[in-house]
């Protein structure tokens, strides 16, 4: 852990880096609600396509972490912003979910948004629920038995959710 | 409002119905956080694609009304389902939005789903949350003005959830 952590949007070349971040999480299968074979491109679709913009965070020319920040709805509720954040197993204890929710944080009010939603964290998720609890996220909602946790099995999942 | 109610898979034929159905409520932009000039090709991907299966209820020859189900998550949440339900503005009143729920309960049992939830239902339904409430559906979380209504302005969503 030595340099600043930059935040910058993901391009094209930026596939493996990416695939290396996201591979580790979701393989485990317990921290997001995605297939765990999912496959390099169809992972890269999951994080980049549609109306997700992702961002890499960089330290030392090396990809640490990814966030992707879209509407969390169309037409009426498109001014609800949903972000997700991954960080490489490597680089975990050296802020970097703190530094790319600082970033989010920004880039949603840039944006225009007026609030941020997470739609499915885990129950199980003690490091980042108190992460986004320190940062003003409430609990708005709390969906029973909504994961199968591969070691844990059937736990909720949260919603939670702040203005910006 | 005569005959039987039939609920029936829409097949690559019903594009018209469907859109017959969908259009009063995409256009009226009161019920779902859909764009509210969605085109008709738009709008039938929205309602049938991905891993979504959308049903017709049809009385008397006449398509009344329609429902999709998908799983609400991939992966680890995927024994969780979603439905959305659009009753033609000229057939409510008839029992068809009941009658779908009662086969979207059926068909997601059927499916092998353990639970059914909602994930945006305006706080302005007064009907449809009532209808939910009455087949056993609990509020599970409220998404503070989530939705930017036509009449109302900001309105708060609720995320309904029931076992099956």
């Amino acid at each position: 852990m030595t340099g600043a952590l930059e935040l910058r949007p993901a391009g094209p070349a930026d596939g493996a880096a990416l695939w290396d971040i996201l591979r580790p999480a979701f393989r485990a299968g317990d921290s997001y609600a995605v297939d765990r074979d999912i496959s390099q491109s169809a992972a890269l679709r999951y994080w980049t396509e549609g109306e997700k913009t992702a961002y890499l965070a960089v330290r030392s020319d090396q990809a640490v972490g990814s966030y992707y920040i879209r509407p969390n709805q169309p037409g009426g509720g498109a001014h609800v912003c949903n972000c997700g954040f991954v960080t490489h197993p490597q680089a975990r204890g050296q802020r970097v979910a703190r530094t790319m929710l600082e970033h989010a944080l920004k880039t949603a009010k840039a944006a225009g948004y007026s609030a941020m939603q997470f739609n499915f964290v885990l129950a199980s998720n003690a490091a980042a629920i108190h992460l986004w609890q320190s940062y003003g996220f409430a609990e708005v909602g709390r969906l029973p038995q909504a994961f199968e946790h591969p070691a844990l099995g059937l736990i909720d999942a949260l919603v939670m959710h702040r203005a910006l």
